[in-house]
């Protein structure tokens, strides 16, 4: 049996756990989210991190930081994980969902200012797959109409963007403020789990604020303050440390893991670059690196996937599609008032992820491609 | 050193959690999260149970569930946690405070009817120190005037009301909703950590979907439906089950913990009685249960507190004192329109938490005993 996702253990994860137990505080902001804190903003050049339970939580704290009020409008790709819109629908905001583009799920940046109008407070670039968005287009809308950027980089972790004046940025330290995702299918994660990135100081008190129920316990706890009261708004957006140390683990051993990853991705591509008039396999724009989050293929039709997944399940292997294009939700449709989106549609309709995990066998990759290979040789 | 509380390991925390990772899932929903689930129903009779990222995300939960809106009332007490309120804020409620009773921090609950008008939609007794609200009060108002019960059951795992009928039920199963607490400084524990339990079943579906980021993915993961979608508002509440599972360890330990926290209740209770013409210790109506989750002292007034805090500092111990009547907080205070709520304001001037933990000793017991009868002495 091949499953889609397996998470596995680098090794120091239970150790961590037992050294936060022992350090006496396993709620919130204790040593390990500290350290992970320290390492991200390190590694990275991140200004400012803060553990959060779940990218949905950052993301929801984006939103409150960003001040969406009911009627503000958000853009946003259509082809993307509810999250990046419910945490700005819980605020209010009318979200406005954009086309993808042609050659990439990604949101289509070309088609982003026609739907700019005065109420535009924010745009929500979503990194899918971890590959760039052009950022360089994105920043330069918000720059023109005076709008927030916040990179939903859920799955973009150690990727990055090279722009037009030659600087690599990583993803994530680009807009105002970012979210990631330590969901058990990402590249290195603690089960559930989130981060916000904070790109632009002026959001720093504010975010720990809102982070800690909207009291200032930080500011507290690091004996700025003799006593902490209630703010502002807020939410318990901060993680146990259990799941920080579980995390820290993970971080560290963030080199060793893309490595592995980026291994097999390469083993896919190799062995279905064959198949490249047939089918679609994904593109990384010259602007883009590859963190190797995921390999997709684009299967020409909803039936073609159908029956492909038929396959593989009669084979024991376990491919997922995902996304529903949001405009076409239950929640969504009767909302909506903008143009068809029929590229969103597609990626709906035709896009598979192929299994992707750290312990993935070279010969269960050897017996996933054989599958595609052979299903498109007849 | 005697810390204010110490979070620790009944045992099989850390087993359970590789047990998680050997499962393949340690994302939310996983085996020890059905686990606590099933526990939980079975020991407390809960009609439902979702764990949560924390109490905090429980209590938004039933603010969404309820469908608070903007401009609707709540009623709690406010010598609370932020959170409690927070969660109503989020959604737009005006926030009306209640004064707690003279003979327990607990909201008084013969002034609740006076403060209910046509906009109030729901109460939210807080069970303060685990000790129960007068519920058939507070449930007999709720059903004369068409409103919501939300159990803020924070600390209330394990405490139990015996109504005028001479049922004895688990608090968190007598309102529509509840919201339990396993923050590191609860009874069992989790670092963070929380439940929603459902006792009218109406809730049921719709919080499945509201705690999956507002999708019916609960019902594609049990084969009921082909796909999931974006149905309603919502985030992402359910926690790793990595949490779940080192939960799980604590509560299968609940009995020895309850046994431990009440002994080291009674030893404080027994050392300090011959202070109760001096200060005043906690009170235990009849209708309630006591489940050792606290034990506190209310000093005189402030000064008094601080001097008694100063004291114990300088012998290396660590109590502790907490809420800040929320209807005086920096938040708040303009917003607030009712009346002076003295009593609230007492306990946020002379309430103080003793040390309490399952591995206190004996000795360190009598040693914040000796200082806290020492100090009213002389």
């Amino acid at each position: 049996m091949i499953p889609f996702n397996k998470p596995y253990l680098t090794g120091k994860e239970v150790h961590y756990i037992y050294q936060a137990v022992l350090s006496g505080k396993i709620s919130g902001d204790g040593m390990f989210t500290k350290k992970c804190h320290e390492l991200f903003e390190k590694k990275f050049g991140f200004q400012k991190c803060l553990l959060t339970s779940s990218c949905t939580d950052a993301l929801e704290m984006a939103s409150i930081l960003t001040r969406i009020e009911p009627g503000d409008e958000v853009i946003m790709p259509s082809y993307t994980f509810v999250s990046t819109a419910t945490a700005f629908v819980l605020r209010g905001a009318n979200i406005i969902f954009c086309d993808s583009r042609p050659d990439h799920p990604g949101m289509d940046e070309d088609k982003i200012e026609s739907l700019i109008t005065p109420k535009t407070k924010a745009i929500v670039p979503v990194h899918y797959g971890g590959v760039a968005c052009d950022m360089d287009k994105i920043m330069g809308l918000a720059k023109k109409y005076n709008l927030y950027v916040v990179e939903d980089a859920a799955q973009a972790i150690d990727s990055y963007y090279t722009g037009a004046d030659g600087l690599k940025r990583p993803l994530g330290s680009i807009g105002h403020l970012a979210a990631f995702s330590f969901h058990e299918t990402k590249n290195i994660q603690s089960g559930e789990g989130g981060m916000l990135v904070i790109s632009d100081s002026q959001f720093n008190e504010r975010a720990e604020i809102i982070r800690e129920k909207g009291t200032n316990r930080s500011k507290f706890f690091r004996g700025e303050i003799d006593k902490y009261g209630w703010c502002d708004i807020g939410s318990s957006y901060l993680p146990s440390d259990i799941i920080a140390a579980f995390l820290y683990a993970q971080l560290e051993n963030l080199e060793d893991i893309q490595k592995k990853r980026i291994s097999i991705w390469n083993q896919y591509w190799e062995s279905l670059s064959p198949l490249s008039g047939k089918i679609r396999l994904p593109f990384i724009p010259d602007y883009a690196t590859n963190n190797a989050h995921m390999f997709y293929i684009i299967c020409n039709s909803f039936e073609e996937r159908s029956e492909l997944i038929r396959v593989f399940r009669a084979n024991q292997a376990y491919p997922v599609y995902h996304y529903l294009s949001l405009h076409k939700s239950p929640y969504y449709e009767n909302k909506y008032q903008g143009l068809p989106l029929t590229v969103s549609d597609h990626y709906t309709d035709c896009l598979l992820r192929l299994p992707m995990f750290y312990e993935l066998q070279d010969e269960e990759i050897t017996k996933i491609c054989n599958i595609v290979l052979d299903f498109y040789s007849k």
